[in-house]
């Protein structure tokens, strides 16, 4: 099976405490890095957890609040003057990239690799990213100020055509790709073996959701309905749901709520207020609404769906 | 004697390598702290050698190299969001206060505190702070980019009164000033005791010099003359002095070389390039051209001048 996996680098909401760092997180499909979002101190986490820097060529930044960019700069120079040449791919709000060109101006920074922009917009879900295997759709979240989930989803894949049988039926191999599509092969004797004797189903499309930063929003439900992996940020707790609403964020037993409602099969939360030194009660309150609950700390990786 | 330090929070340049943070460093006067740069990072850095962020009312940027600049926003956001009311003083290059404020739009950052900007410049050095005790001038420095360092100076202390002669010749609190200024006391029967006898010199005033960015440069010796602790970069060693000079860097030789001409008392040497994972022959370096060297170290305190 292809990996798969979500590695969190960040676990903090806004102020860095109790050893934990603000958001970042490291998804490995089939040893392609993407990134999201790049807090402060991210490319330190990505020394310490053995991430090369110029293996990731995707970073997707959700909003433009510190706690969720401000590693970016460092880690885009870092880049730079570690030699990278291959094409950087950046995608969040659109002001991000004034904020990087001022930065890169006023240093006399002239990047040695090419970067790509692009310009995330909340009005609808879009897709920034997609090759033959997986597409990232944007979430449009609802937070102070314009912030966007990412949405990792499998292609479907192609019937798989059992190996026996190639050698069996001496099937040439130009007619593979049309029974992997569903066509049946015919025997010289003109007899049909029907695809699907041929063919096994597919395994199925996995997918991870990342919701962060966003008040209890019950919108995203139907975009995110059956993911593998949800992670959804969970703040505060409950006794603090009216402070969760006025600061557009969310309590660990509504990310439990969004699960269920979701159908994930796995939930992870994360982006800790500061107040919080022990999290177990963010767990036990998650999972008081969604049994598959659990915490983001900084090196776990969690992978999505089956392996 | 009044406590006078320096605490290396950042030893670092440009990447962050082998446990080694960005530039930042606090000086403590007399419970009064000041930040010489502020690198990414160094808000975890604070937590974790237990400076409060809103002790600090003073931060001074070099230049707008990234590895001594990007942990402000941070930092500035942790102490708005920790309920900083005292105002803080940031002074550096002018197009810092642009860099911030673009931050703070798009972040829609209302600072809860005064914010006061001084900007520098590099066609002279100029005092960028002073109270009754101390003051702060820039050192122009000679880098890629306009680049200062900071000097730190004690003023002259007025002479202290032997209090035991207070007491036996019944001096009233009033004259004590004056007396501390120069003046002679006349007793009741006329008789002069002279300034020399009342009085004991101050202590010597210290000074804390902090240089970097800055390729070798010969033309900081005369203000940082005796400088009881200077800090010096020492990106390289001196097998690359070529290419510490094409990148307007120092090594470790020629800071020991800087010290000696200038007469410091003792040289701290930081700024090590990531590719020196052992940094021995540094020391080694350094000594060989001024024998009171140290390395800067993470969390490491060095006193300025006797305590």
């Amino acid at each position: 099976m292809t990996k798969f996996e979500v590695t969190i680098l960040g676990s903090s909401s806004a102020t860095p405490a109790h050893h934990r760092y603000p958001t970042a997180q490291i998804v490995n499909y089939n040893q392609k890095f993407f990134m999201i979002d790049c807090g402060e101190g991210a490319q330190f986490q990505l020394n310490r957890y053995g991430f090369g820097y110029n293996k990731i060529d995707h970073i997707f930044i959700s909003h433009l609040h510190g706690d969720h960019y401000l590693g970016l700069v460092g880690l885009i120079s870092s880049m730079h003057l570690n030699g990278r040449a291959n094409e950087l791919t950046l995608a969040g709000p659109p002001e991000l990239l004034e904020i990087l060109e001022i930065q890169l101006k006023y240093s006399q920074t002239l990047l040695r690799y090419p970067l790509k922009f692009i310009p995330t917009q909340t009005d609808h879900p879009e897709v920034i990213f997609r090759n033959s295997e997986i597409e990232v759709e944007t979430i449009i979240l609802d937070h102070r100020i314009p912030c966007t989930g990412f949405l990792f989803r499998e292609l479907k894949r192609p019937r798989r055509v059992i190996k026996e049988y190639i050698k069996q039926f001496n099937i040439s191999p130009e007619l593979i790709p049309m029974i992997k599509e569903g066509a049946d092969y015919v025997l010289e004797d003109g007899s049909v073996l029907p695809n699907a004797v041929l063919t096994v189903d597919p395994p199925e499309p996995r997918s991870y959701a990342y919701c962060s930063d966003t008040i209890m929003n019950t919108k995203i439900v139907d975009q995110i309905r059956g993911v593998d992996l949800l992670y959804h940020e969970a703040t505060f707790l409950h006794d603090l749901h009216q402070r969760a609403a006025d600061t557009f964020h969310t309590t660990a037993r509504q990310a439990g709520e969004i699960a269920t409602m979701a159908e994930a099969k796995k939930l992870i939360i994360g982006h800790f207020s500061a107040r919080y030194r022990d999290l177990n009660p963010h767990l036990e309150e998650s999972q008081s609404t969604f049994a598959n609950s659990h915490l983001a700390r900084e090196g776990f990786t969690f992978a999505v769906g089956q392996q």
